[in-house]
């Protein structure tokens, strides 16, 4: 049942050192390319990185824009990150045994929505087969952009093994009304 | 299994007479609100229209801005939409007996990100309960939003009646590299 599927699934920040095979990554993927697009363009694409000096190069770059990013934050965003024990060490960059990079190509329609609709299939995907995620986006995305396409998130996916529990959700009530258009 | 559930399921906009229990409409949102959002904002709407009359003013308005975008389009895109046999006359907006209105609040990070995620589990749900639909953006998102809450997508939802197979997928690997982020 998918709802179970949905409830159990939550983001997870720490990883085990235990790889998963590639054909799980795979797996997630081929799930995700299934996701409906605009005028069915398919306009994603996955990096998959796993080599660990790619990792430490990328963990550097994006620290880096972090640390510049969390020092000038401020207001409810400043307060979220505190409580959330959020810092701008990214340590899951280089623990997670993969990296997955998700783009969508900017010269298709609605890439943006097909490409997180897709992420949307990816996550359960991953949940399915028991590996976790968080769907991390730098502030620095356009440094990984190539040609028509622009980083959307990355996704570092591995073995969970963050105690912290899934964050409360709204009850259906709250967000949820009827023939109220006009 | 995930795959074959995101494998079976394909965009529908021909639906059946027949009207689905409330209670299934409410389930697909009970996954998709279980996706994660930026800073937990859980920034989705969810506005659920069965009244005939409401679905008659609504495709009123959206068919004479379709109206104008199909008799301005060009190239590529008309191609498209003549092969496909798509016209400005969107009949599942009448026919369908639900639309789902589904928003971001605009004040929220990655409102659009976190939404679109959350439309990608809702997909998923209602394919597991046997409803189809089709991710439909009118022309004029604009005049339907409200407050910071901006329409993302009008999703027509029933039992599905198209025969129209499946659009093609890409092989996985034309959508994937390893290890070339430098």
């Amino acid at each position: 049942m998918l709802l179970e599927l949905a409830k159990k699934r939550k983001t997870v920040r720490i990883f085990s050192d235990k790889k998963p095979d590639i054909e799980d990554i795979k797996y997630a993927i081929n799930v995700a390319k299934e996701a409906p697009s605009g005028m069915n363009a398919q306009p994603w694409h996955f990096k998959i990185v796993d080599a660990q000096k790619e990792k430490e190069k990328i963990r550097e770059i994006v620290e880096k824009e972090e640390r510049k990013f969390y020092e000038s934050s401020k207001g409810k965003l400043k307060e979220f990150l505190k409580n959330a024990n959020i810092t701008w060490k990214k340590e899951f960059l280089t623990q997670a045994p993969y990296l997955l990079f998700v783009y969508s190509d900017k010269s298709a329609p609605f890439s943006k929505e097909s490409t997180w609709l897709a992420i949307g299939y990816l996550l359960l995907a991953l949940e399915e087969i028991g590996l976790s995620t968080v769907t991390y986006t730098p502030p620095n995305l356009n440094d990984f952009s190539f040609g028509n396409y622009k980083l959307e998130v990355i996704l570092p996916i591995g073995y969970g093994n963050d105690p912290k529990e899934k964050y409360h959700r709204k009850n259906i009530d709250e967000i949820i009304s009827f023939n109220d258009i006009f």
